[in-house]
C-alpha cells in the first residue's frame, strides 16, 4: 500500500491541521495516524507527524505537492514527505565493544530495523569479522591525536553520498565540531550513562564511586558540545551494592542496545523532531 | 482561557480530520493537541481526542455546534465535547482497606484531580473518619447475600443524578449485572493484580503460591464479567522469595493506588475511549 | 517473638562468620536470615546483618553479650544488637509541599512503619494543620539568612535526647556543617532528580530545559556536601516531550514519595550501612 | 583463586550456619558471600548459598569434606559444592525464532555465560546456519504427532552424559512428561507472558485481544503441567492501543531475551534452589 509520512514544523496559528488535512484529502488520501505537538499554546512552534495512505486511488505525489507548497508556504513549514517504510542508509562507527553492533546488526536482518548500512568504520581493527559476517565493508582507520582530521577527511569522503545518517554504536572517539556539523541532526550516539549524570569518560566507573542505585543509557544526537545534544531516550536498569564496576558494565550494556536500537528506530521512522536542544518523538 | 475537549469515534473514512478541524477553524478555535487512533487502515474505527482554544475570540460553542452537526451526521460519530478541566463528579465506593481512598482524597486536595465526590459509600463503618475528615457525607450500607437488592436499590437512589462516574477504591463487593449496566462504562475498579492473571479473590496469595517474581495492579472498567471489562491501566512491581503475602500487600498498595490514579485522571480527562472489550487512552 | 537484629562491619579476615554464629548458638538463638557483603575478596571490608530468634529460650541478650564482647574486639568490629522491629524517634522537617509528609505518616499510621513522629520542624507555617491532624506537634522556625545560626540551635534544643533520626521531607533549606556533623549519618534527605544529575535547586525545571526522557528521585544521607551523601534509594518514571515543568512535578512526587518511604523504612529496619560515601543495603 | 560455592537445603534448626560456617574455617577457607533463607521462622525449611575462597593455603576440598559430611548428615541436608565458575554443560533447543538462541550464543562467546555448549536440537532446519556460524552441532530432528516418542528417544541420546542442562529458547514443541522427568529441575523454558497469564499457545494474540497494557516474559523450569513449573524470573514492557499483535511480538523479544538469559546465568551460577513449585533465587 502507498503509504506516506509527512513530517512538519512552524510557528503555531490557527488552521494548520485543516489544511493540510484538506490536502490529504484531495490528493485522495486517508489519515492513518496524525501526531502534533505546540510547545506553548499561544505563540509556541507546532509539530506534526502524519501518516496517510493513497488507499482506493494511485499515489499521487505531485497532487498532494501541488495543494500543499502554497500551504507550506503561508504557514512557513519545515517539512518533508517520505514513503512510509522506505530504507534509509546507516553508516556504523564502531571501537571495540560489540554488544549494539552486532544488536543493531541482528535486528536489520530480522527485519526490524529497514536500513541499508553501506559501510562501518573502525578505530581499532577488532571488529572486522563481525562485520565480515554480515557481509558490510569495514574501513579502518586508526586515529590518534595527530592525524583525526585527516582521518575525518577520509571519513567524510567515504561518507559522501552513501549514507543518510550515522550511528555511533560504542564509537569510543570524539569527533571534531567540522565533522559533527557536517551531518547536523544526522549523527545518533549512545553514551552509557543517563544523561546528564556522569558526562563523558568512565561512566561506569563513576556511578560505582558514587554508589548510585540505578545506572542508565542515553541515545542523542551529537552536537559541538559533549554528551550535550538533544536526547531521543534514555532507560535505566537497578544496581546494588554488590556490584563493581565489571557487573554495572554488563547490566549496562543489556540497556545500551535496546535504548540505542530505540532511538535509531525512531529516527529511521521518522519520528523524531529536533527542536533546539530537545527532541519531539512521536510514538 | 476557553479550552474544549472534543472526542470523536466514527467508522473510518477519508476526509474526517480535514472536516472536524475545518470546523474548528471557522470556530474561530486553535488545536492545540489531537491524537487519532484507527484500528485498522481499512475499514476500521476511527477515534480522535482534539483539545482546542477560543485563542483570539469568545468562545463560540453554538458556531461550532453548527458546524460540527451536519459532519456529525455524515461520518455517523459518537462525539462529545467538553470543558477542559471542568470537574466531573466522582463516587467512592470503599470498604476497610484505606490505601486508595486516602491517596485519590489528597490528589483532589492537592487539585490534581479535578473532581467533586458528592459521596462516599462502603459496605463497612470503618472509613467513615477518613470521609469526615475531608468533609464527605459517607453512606453506610452494610450488605450479605440477602439484601444486596435492596442495597443496591439505596445506593442507586443516592447517585442518581449526583454523580458523572464511580470509583471502585478497593471495594471488596461484586456489584450485580444490573448495578454495572446502569454506570456502563462509568465504573472503574482497581483488581489488585496484573489481569488477566489471578482474577477473583486473594490475588496476592494466589501470586506468592504461584512464586511469580513481578506482581502488579490493574484498572478497568466494570463490566458483568468479574475483573474482565477493559483495561485501562496496568503496572507491576518486583518482588522475590523473600517476600511473604504481608510483604506482596505492602508492595501491592503502592502500585495499586498509583495505577488507579492515573486511570481515575485519563478518565476524567477525557483521555479513555471504550472499543469492545479494549480501551484507546490518548496520554 | 524475641527476635534481634545485629549489625556488623569490620576488615574482613577468615572465621567471622563461624565465631558470630557460634556465639548466637550458644545464646539460644535461631539466626532467621543473615545478609553479607565483602567490598573486595582480599583485604576489604566484611559486612553483616543477622536476624536471629530466641526460638526455645528465654530472650538472654547478657548471655550473646558474653560470648560476643571479645569475639567483636578480635576482629576489631563496629556493631550493634537492636530488638527488631522497635520502633526509632523520627523528626520530621519540612516545607511546604506536603506529599512525602502526608505519605509518610499515613504509612506510619498503617503499621508499615514502626516509628515515633516526637515532633514535626518546620521552617514554613503552611503543614501546621496536616501535623495537628495527626496530633503531632509541629515547630514553625522562620528561617532567614541572619537567623539560621541561632535556629539551628533551637532545633538542636528540641531534637536533644528525642530523636534517633531526622527525615527531610522536601525540607526546602540547606542544613549548616554544623547541625550535620551533629546527626552524622542519621539524616535523611529526598532529593528530586537522580543524582548526580541536576543537584541542587529546580531539578525539574532543569530536567524539562535539558529534555530528558526519565526524571528521578534519590533518598540519601545528608552530609557536608551539598546532595552528593551516601545514596539510600532511587527510582525513576519516564517522561516525554508534551511533558512541562508541572507535569514533571506531578510525576515526580509520585516517585519521590514512594523513595523516600522505602529508604526510611530501611534505615528503620537497620538495613542500611554506610561505607565510605556508599550505602550497603539488606533487603 | 580457587573459590567455592555451596549449596545447602533442609529442615531448619538452631547451629547450621555455626557448624557450616566452622567446616569453611577449619579448611583454610574464607567466606566471600553467604545468602539465606528460611521459608518460615519457625520449623521451615532452611537454604543457603555461601561461596568461600581458599585464601592463603591450597583448595583442600578433601578436608572441607571430612569436616562437612556429619554436619550434612546431623542437618539431613541436600547439598552440592562446586567450584565456582566452571562451566555447565549447556543443551540448546529451539524451533524458527532466532533471538534467544543469538542473543544466548553472544552472551557465551563474550564471557557472559560461563557454559559449554556440545548441542543443538531442533525441530526446524532453519537456525542451522547459525549454529554453524558458532561451530556448533546442529541435530535437525523434525517432530509430528506420530514420532515424538521415537524422536525423543533419539534426543535423551544425543544428551546422554554430554550435558547438565537444557535451555527451552524459543522451542515450541511440549516435551514428554517422561523427557522431562529425565531432566528434572533441568530444563530451562522461556514463555512469552508473565505467567500464570495466558498460559499456552498465541500468548501475545491473545495479550493483543485482551486489551493489556503490559506484557511480559517468564522463564522457568519445566515441569509435566504446561507452562506451571517453578518461576526463575519474569520481567515486562509496557504496550499501548497502538500496538498491533507484530508490535507486541518485537517489544517481547526484547524482554524474552533479557529474561532468559538471567535465568540461565543464574542457573549457571548455581543461585537457584527449587523448593515446591518455586524457586530461591540468590542475587
Amino acid at each position: 500500500p502507498a503509504t506516506r509520512t509527512l513530517l512538519i514544523s512552524c510557528p503555531d496559528r490557527r488552521g494548520i491541521v485543516a489544511a493540510v488535512s484538506q490536502c490529504v484529502l484531495e490528493a485522495g488520501g486517508n489519515i492513518l495516524r496524525s501526531d502534533q505537538h505546540t510547545t506553548d499554546p499561544l505563540g509556541g512552534i507546532f509539530f506534526m507527524r502524519l501518516e496517510f495512505l493513497y488507499a482506493n486511488a494511485p499515489a499521487d505525489d505531485d497532487g498532494f505537492a501541488r495543494c500543499f507548497a502554497p500551504v507550506a508556504e503561508r504557514f512557513a513549514m519545515d517539512w518533508r514527505l517520505v514513503r512510509t517504510g522506505e530504507p534509509k542508509r546507516m553508516a556504523l562507527f564502531v571501537s571495540r565493544l560489540d554488544h549494539c553492533f552486532v544488536d543493531l546488526l541482528w535486528r536489520r536482518q530480522s527485519g526490524e530495523l529497514p536500513v541499508k548500512i553501506p559501510l562501518v568504520v573502525s578505530n581499532h581493527p577488532d571488529l572486522e569479522p563481525v562485520a565480515a559476517q554480515y557481509g558490510l565493508p569495514y574501513h579502518y582507520l586508526a586515529i590518534d591525536k595527530t592525524n583525526q582530521p585527516a582521518r575525518e577527511a577520509q571519513m567524510l569522503n567515504l561518507l559522501e553520498g552513501e549514507v543518510d545518517f550515522i550511528v555511533l554504536a560504542r564509537y569510543m572517539r570524539v569527533l571534531s565540531p567540522q565533522f559533527v556539523e557536517r551531518y547536523a541532526g544526522r549523527i545518533i550516539n549512545i553514551h552509557h550513562s543517563f544523561l546528564p549524570a556522569f558526562v563523558g569518560a568512565s561512566p561506569y566507573e563513576r556511578a560505582c564511586e558514587r554508589g548510585v542505585k540505578v545506572i542508565g543509557a542515553t541515545a542523542h544526537y551529537v552536537t559541538e558540545e559533549l554528551d550535550a545534544g538533544p536526547i531521543i531516550e534514555q532507560d535505566v536498569v537497578r544496581v546494588n551494592h554488590r556490584d563493581q564496576v565489571a557487573d554495572l558494565k554488563l547490566k549496562g550494556r543489556d540497556i545500551e542496545r535496546v535504548v540505542l536500537a530505540r532511538a535509531v528506530k525512531w529516527h529511521v521512522e521518522d519520528r523524531v523532531l529536533i527542536y533546539g536542544n530537545r527532541t519531539v518523538v512521536f510514538v
